[in-house]
């Protein structure tokens, strides 16, 4: 039923940072995608091209860029909301892919980027487009796919029709996101397996954040149900401003904890993203939300 | 795939208190079960009947039993080692059914009840049999059956085979418990299909503690598997003295969100439970890792 390995996406530096009150310099975010690196990571969120009076956390995209280190091996996705970001990403030369998000509900899209679902879905796809020309690839997140914050439950057959309409632009990957973190894995399997009905040809990626303790849970089922990609950030950091009270991303470290002693392998070392989970607690100066680092390591030697 | 409904034992009194350091007192022993009973509980683990000195948390266990509300349509199930505990418990007169445990590895055994995990199976056998003598039930948890603190990994063989020898004792029921929290997914639902294929006359529990995440997300696999009961912990409370680095029980309120958002019935009352762990960790002035009563209610009305 399980496949024997699946891709990460490491999304400390952007959906993990993006919503802490903590602000970090430049070159400590550089330093986390130089460790999410050493740990095995080979797709890294690095940074979003979005206005800095909104989000003042990414006001340094253009920065991290310029000090990423230069790896064929790595592909580095910036986040983009609109042409303008498309254009900034684009314009560093150092980003290899555009993800763009399309948001499942009216309410949440004004609230997150000032226009329609439909809209959001139009921009996505331009974004795409835009992407393509310039030699890079587009991907787009589907977000508030499993439930709105503001209009609550969100329907599967919205969900299915915008990631049908966003087929049509040739994304490399269509994302399903739990920006708030109230997803369950039946919900996950179900719609999972329909985007992937719907859109046979291109490839699902996955978003949860543990704000409700399901988060691992979410990740079996999707993968269960045929995803082949996960999101997840170093310690669990991150969120969403405008989604209140969503909490930490699923932890990179409990997330390969999890797969790998399932025997479904990810690529990456637990032991390194167990030291960038403390290392980045200590730049943060708290305690992270992973569990896995907090825990003894196991299986450990005999000592009967 | 998925059963309809599921039921639920809390244990926050005895598994969930057993391990921390605050010591809280008989009267709020009391009011927490009576909590759990408003909130639809209707088996919970209430105490142990081991030596004081070992477990000082439970060292009222009788003053406990004395306490308990009259309920006909309440489970009360007493933790017990060996036959002096199952004396203590039945003398009570107010435990419904005597909760054995056998560990699944020597090392383990020896430290948890001073003996090997052969004797900890003869002694849960004896147990049982005390019980239906005395009128009572009696069921038994296979203790470290997804790995062992001390000796690392454990065979499946092993558990199947322990299963097999109790079964001989008619428990009415067989408890798979990762109690130092390091099971899997994936090993989780081979184990509990394993267990049911060798005795499928007697219905399975399943037991997780949440110390490196994957707590839900095994609860959602030995459901799948075929587990009739989960073992949950109000606030995700608990862990074991005897298991270095064992965090909390899957927290009931976080199991309850998922399942009852799943489709998946538990009988519970999710707000009740919320509020619960408010007042617990009052009692245990701490907040409790329990993820759900942290967030905000979802769905929620529509506010646009």
């Amino acid at each position: 039923m399980y496949t024997e390995s699946i891709e990460m996406v490491e999304v400390a530096p952007r959906d993990g940072l993006q919503n802490e009150k903590t602000m970090i310099s430049t070159a400590d975010k550089i330093a986390l995608v130089e460790r999410a690196i050493a740990a095995g990571a080979r797709r890294i969120e690095v940074t979003s091209f979005v206005n800095p009076k909104a989000v003042p956390q990414m006001a340094d995209a253009e920065a991290v860029c310029a000090g990423l280190p230069r790896r064929d091996d790595v592909t580095y996705i910036g986040l983009v909301m609109n042409a303008r970001g498309a254009a900034r990403a684009i314009e560093t030369g150092r980003i290899d892919q555009l993800g763009a998000v399309s948001v499942a509900t009216d309410t949440f899209a004004k609230a997150n980027q000032g226009q329609t679902s439909d809209g959001s879905v139009a921009a996505a796809s331009e974004i795409i487009a835009m992407a393509r020309q310039a030699g890079k690839t587009g991907q787009v997140t589907i977000a508030a796919a499993f439930g709105c914050p503001f209009e609550g439950e969100v329907s599967e057959d919205r969900v299915v029709a915008m990631a049908e309409a966003l087929a049509q632009a040739n994304p490399v990957e269509i994302g399903l996101a739990d920006t708030i973190g109230v997803a369950n894995p039946a919900h996950v399997a179900t719609l999972v397996a329909r985007v992937r009905a719907a859109v046979p040809a291109i490839p699902v990626r996955v978003h949860f954040h543990n704000t409700r303790g399901t988060g691992l849970a979410n990740v079996w089922a999707a993968i269960g149900a045929g995803a082949v990609t996960v999101d997840a950030a170093i310690g669990g950091l991150g969120g969403c401003p405008f989604a209140p009270g969503a909490a930490g991303n699923v932890s990179t470290e409990d997330v390969v904890y999890m797969l790998e002693r399932a025997g479904v392998r990810t690529g990456l070392d637990l032991a390194a993203l167990v030291a960038a989970n403390h290392w980045l607690g200590s730049v943060m100066d708290r305690t992270l939300p992973g569990m896995v680092a907090k825990a003894p390591p196991f299986p450990r030697p005999a000592q009967a």
